[in-house]
């Protein structure tokens, strides 16, 4: 048998059922000792019998695929059988083994008219398995597909009704409540409302017994620390949640605030406003400064990581692109490098005739209108895939047309200093470049 | 017909419309279903029938209307009728469809005498709307003229609403309650005494039946978990709220105690303080550099943007400065670039008398006091508009009176480096300058 | 009269006036009109009446002292008398006005007979007085001697008992309990039962009317809002409480941790620890480079402020170091500003006999040990105000002996450059410094 | 007797004594106040007398000890006898003694019968030993070894015992209930279910005295507000617990989005999130760049504390590598000060053949693949303490092999400036590399 990956599809599968096991038995052990199997019945052919039985099975199976999961050592995944063995041997072999010794059927073999309640004590080791089920949990929190809000809610709930469920259970044997189902109900009801802090009603505190008072002043302690810990997850989850999208309300608040302090005319506020919600849908993210997160992230990867994303990013740019078609791929590298990404929004000027340029531009997304100021004529109009601005970088002359922005643009700056250096590197490209910028002249 | 903008004001008041229609029917589908229409009448002359009726007739004229909204692609408000059709077409079409077709007012023409829970039953595709709520919602805490605070706690509010109506609907059926006005009542005090928690008193538990536990326990944990959530979000809120306003507090707080702890006389610890509240009501924050503040908004806006944002304002420095009136306004934005907000406080010293100058001063806002210091003899008050300090960077000779503040000042600074930049650039500015500081020897 | 400052001892106390006669009126009118003035009398000579009259004289009187009182504007304290009577004029005199018109008074002399309740409603214009509570409490809230924490719960703690009181008086007309102080308190009771989410048990629901069960299912509402919203401020407040101390517990725990996994050996464990715990005592602060505060802080101030600050903190230094004693202080103040704190553990070497040195040492605080190394002599020990290392600065030899501490000891650095800058501008103190190393030599 | 150090084993244990000793004062005074000492008999051979004699017995000898327990003053530990005694004299010393005056037994040698309500009055000095408990706790919490979460919640865990249990016996004693331990449960029941807002049922309002109802009233609402402060502090404690981790899923789900979004690869993504993954084992910090997070610890720490660690860090690495082994250890400072730690994941290029090299590697831990490109043949693999591409370096030659890794990877990095620097400075490491360079040629 091929050792098995620990995120495997399988192994996880295999996880879900492992925590299925152990949330069975931790409702069946306490709800057969407080019924003493005159609900679900127990005996050699009862329903309570099979399924105990067919829980376990899995608890020994799982003994055994165990020896065939290997381990991550250091972001290596070990696939060896002899460590994966000893490993397995050393870390939770012993607890494993001893949660799912079937104590209780041998008991019932030798003594066939034992009680529901001793059947049940003699479950308990099953019990041990909740270590397992916390580690899976805390691998989904997190895996990558999964929403981990969701696996940490989910996980509270399961615990919070298992609690509701020992209380019942606890609260049925004090009680001496006849044993029905319907009396189960009972119970389970008076736990979640003293858990809930609900309270409807109760018998008169001077009709109940010690015992019973004692438990009752335990879970309404319990049941506020609950409660208390249900609110503090569930305002740390809408926290974590909001926590992007309201520091970009925040800083938008802000300017806001700022502008209309300062009266500034309200058709400039609206172009800010809108230039924030387009920069907003296009990179989520406020925290630092808006152009910059592509490199933000890509900083913290190693080289060979990030250079293959930038070309995945830029695919769009390096295919409609005409002169970067067919490149060498160094020469792309270094290209992509180089690039600044900027965003302007609509009716922005990108180039103003006459001045001096120092940088070419190219357009990743978006139209821009290139068009003579002295004339007010059009000259072209340009979309994604195309570049401008590189006449005035080859021969030093003042910006022969303005460029403007139609829709709002992602274009990517060249500067000068960076240009002559690829230039220098790569001559093939110079010659296309001038090339274009003799036709275009 | 034109199409219209999706943040226009009319289809933002449409949308309001189909939110109550939505809410609408979200009360009256289960109300109806429980009380079998006994308290409002479903007959074809009943109330019932007749705001049903209306509220329909917006929904189905709602599927024409959206065929003429267009939407945002990437910034760009998309107008054009073909694309705008086919976006919605293959968007949200079917699901409005659906959640409009008159299944029950069909119904009712063949079965004149049907139940009014099956009328009912019939309407429930219309609860299918409630996706459009969501996203109205959202926009409205995106769009900048609301206070998203009040739009988040609304939704809460009616979302808690709705599910405290469920709730009593429900119980309603289960409990077998008298059909009346005064039942609903009586099922919704149940509801909302079990969902707050606040739970006086129930039937007790022994005479309950095995479905009225079951939701009961249900109910009391839904109740916990909403709580929990409505607990979540005000935390949140008002943790938002407090944001800018305790990060001050913090500050002031640390620079207290440190000074207090440093022995720093009183006098001084007040001036410390009176200087920061002026700075808190002049900029709101002080999570960076008190300054920067104008430089760290403008810094994440385009160039054009952030140009037309600053000759706004500074309007009134412009206007005031007599040397700048006129100007070239690539000129002004050359200077606004370089200029350096300070805040000073009163009887603090901009220039001492016989110092080697390296700046001259623009008066934003505030009232300053040139003197002698030598014959202590006061030369001249000078106020917003007004400048000084250009005597030194001319001539390279020392400072020939000291400069005191009378109020708090919001001066500009504009060192000599910069200086001699703008000189070489625009020489008519040079030339003014000069003129006025020979005038003022 | 003279103008008052708005943050005087006179008006702040008066103020406080303000807010008790404020919330006097919060609880006697809806009381007065609940108990239809049977519990507390309010003929013409029964307490009511009195109590009435004297708050009411309060507020008349504060509309005469109002203008007296100046304003900030800009942060400059107004007290020209005419701008601020304007002022007052044009912001809240007529919302005063309103507020201490003694129109029940009149009405009563009219109409002696009147019942109470009418009399209660004629004093509802009082009640627009919270404004200025409101802004009284968010100014003892900034102002630097409060503890924001407990004026914010007070503020709390204060609304909710109104909200009780509101919502007893309402029931107590709702349910008509008998007039007495025992009704009252049994109603206020039911209030505080309900708004707290206890509930211990009410009328059972099908012997309530309509307003019972509406006015219940708004308070069980009102309440869970009320508590959320208590929650969610005492939280913010533990937050804030704890947000500097549990920021520097999160670095030490995350450096042990460090430690702890790459086993570096406890003693040296201890040594962090111990030197971490004391710059916590040094400057509750470890968000920013630990040594940087003084810095940090002073940054943000002008630097007329932050100078004056710098010689009070430094003035131990200054009055100890024996060249420092009669000098400039513009010398003094060149020479703090090239200083650099550090901070060194017991038992670490400040300086090695041999190496070539590039900086000079003032002592703060502490105690160090000058020996030489070669033949493990003891030279000198040295305490606050001393100085050393002067000597390979100026001769560019090596360093004659080692230096270490005995104590924690928190010095200032001297960096060659700095020094001999500082030399080239006071010769005199170039001189004092070679005089006494001549003599250590 | 030596002078014991404040944070010694033995003074820790005997404050954990203090500290119960004075919860047991909190909880019999006021219980043998409530029950007149009916249920613990208080006589002179009643189990209540002696308990107070033991533990009055622990106060006065700790009065003895403080007088032998030195304190800590800027970071120095003071065990000098008399300032000792002076420090404990002034400060605790009047506090400590008034709190174990034993009046209570003196009163009964004079008045053997004695009520026990007055004995339990005279017992109330007692209580001010709740400063120590406090300090005590407030010391655990910082101290190093100790969870302080726990702390906090232990200490808010007896807090909350405690106020129930006052109000108990106050309610014991307003109530009248029959003294006996089931009596004392009442109240305690009574207590809890009012304070946690559980709420089950209580005497009809209509039947309660003024105090009962009074009483009621305010022990509701110190239950909310009770309720409030353990929500908080929980809620701030499940935000602290999560902090780093939650920034850490923040970071990878933004990078996520990110990629999803512009549709990288899956098989980039996965390559991507595994690096991530390993990181986080790797350092558990993802606030800062990744790998400064040495670099950023130790530069808080002087720079003796931080060399040390960073010695004891690449223990490792100095043993391993041949050239480190036996060299001076100011030349392994100067090189660790150098080495730029990097991550690699496995199967990334680190050097490819024909580059001109800047940089030479030493392998911390992974291991690495020496090939050749032209002829594709392995030539050699490396482990932890091997070093390469120190050839290109010494030579200015092309790399003549490429290298790649074959696991994850902790890197060195020596730039060839520093390189060359050290080189300088030790040429007997210049000799040694250079000797096995030209072996491996």
């Amino acid at each position: 048998m091929k050792i098995l990956h620990p995120e495997s599809r399988i192994v996880n599968s295999w996880n879900i059922l492992i925590v299925l096991t152990t949330i069975y038995n931790y409702i069946f052990v306490p709800f057969q000792m407080a019924t003493k199997g005159n609900i679900i019945g127990n005996s050699f052919l009862g329903l309570g019998f099979f399924l105990d039985l067919g829980f376990d099975s899995i608890l020994i199976f799982d003994l055994f695929l165990r020896f065939n999961v290997g381990y991550i050592e250091r972001g290596q995944f070990v696939n060896d059988k002899i460590p994966v063995r000893k490993n397995y041997f050393q870390t939770d072999f012993k607890r494993h083994f001893l949660s799912c010794l079937p104590l209780d059927i041998v008991a019932r073999l030798f003594y066939p008219n034992l009680e529901v309640w001793i059947i049940a004590l003699l479950r308990i080791p099953r019990l041990l398995r909740v270590f397992d089920s916390f580690s899976a949990s805390k691998f989904w929190e997190d895996s990558i597909n999964s929403n981990p809000v969701i696996v940490r809610l989910l996980r509270l709930l399961i615990v919070i009704f298992l609690v509701e469920h020992w209380v019942a259970c606890t609260w049925f044997l004090i009680r001496n409540i006849n044993i029905s189902f319907h009396g189960y109900l009972q119970a389970l009801y008076w736990s979640v409302m003293t858990l809930t802090t609900v309270g409807y009603d109760n018998i008169p505190a001077g009709e109940q017994t010690v015992p019973e008072l004692s438990f009752t002043i335990f879970v309404m302690m319990l049941g506020v620390t609950m409660y208390a810990f249900i609110i503090g997850n569930v305002a740390s989850v809408i926290t974590d949640m909001n926590a992007s999208r309201s520091r970009f309300r925040e800083k938008l608040d802000r300017i806001q605030t700022y502008l209309r302090e300062k009266k500034v005319p309200q058709g400039l506020q609206r172009k800010v406003r809108s230039y924030y919600q387009y920069m907003w849908e296009y990179n989520r993210d406020t925290s630092t400064d808006f152009l910059s997160v592509e490199k933000y992230y890509l900083n913290d990867l190693p080289r060979s990581l990030s250079t293959q994303i930038s070309l995945c990013l830029n695919q769009n740019l390096i295919e409609s692109v005409p002169m970067f078609k067919g490149a060498e791929p160094q020469f792309i590298e270094q290209i992509l490098a180089k690039l600044q990404p900027i965003v302007l929004p609509p009716e922005d000027y990108v180039i103003h005739e006459g001045q001096i340029g120092h940088e070419m531009y190219f357009i990743n997304h978006g139209e821009v209108q290139v068009f003579s100021e002295k004339d007010n004529k059009v000259i072209e109009n340009m979309e994604s895939g195309a570049f401008f601005g590189e006449l005035a970088l080859l021969y030093s002359v003042r910006r022969t047309a303005s460029v403007k922005t139609l829709t709002y643009c992602e274009l990517f700056v060249l500067e000068k200093n960076d240009f002559s250096q690829v230039m220098a590197d790569y001559p093939s490209f110079a010659d296309k470049i001038q090339e274009i910028a003799e036709k275009r002249r």
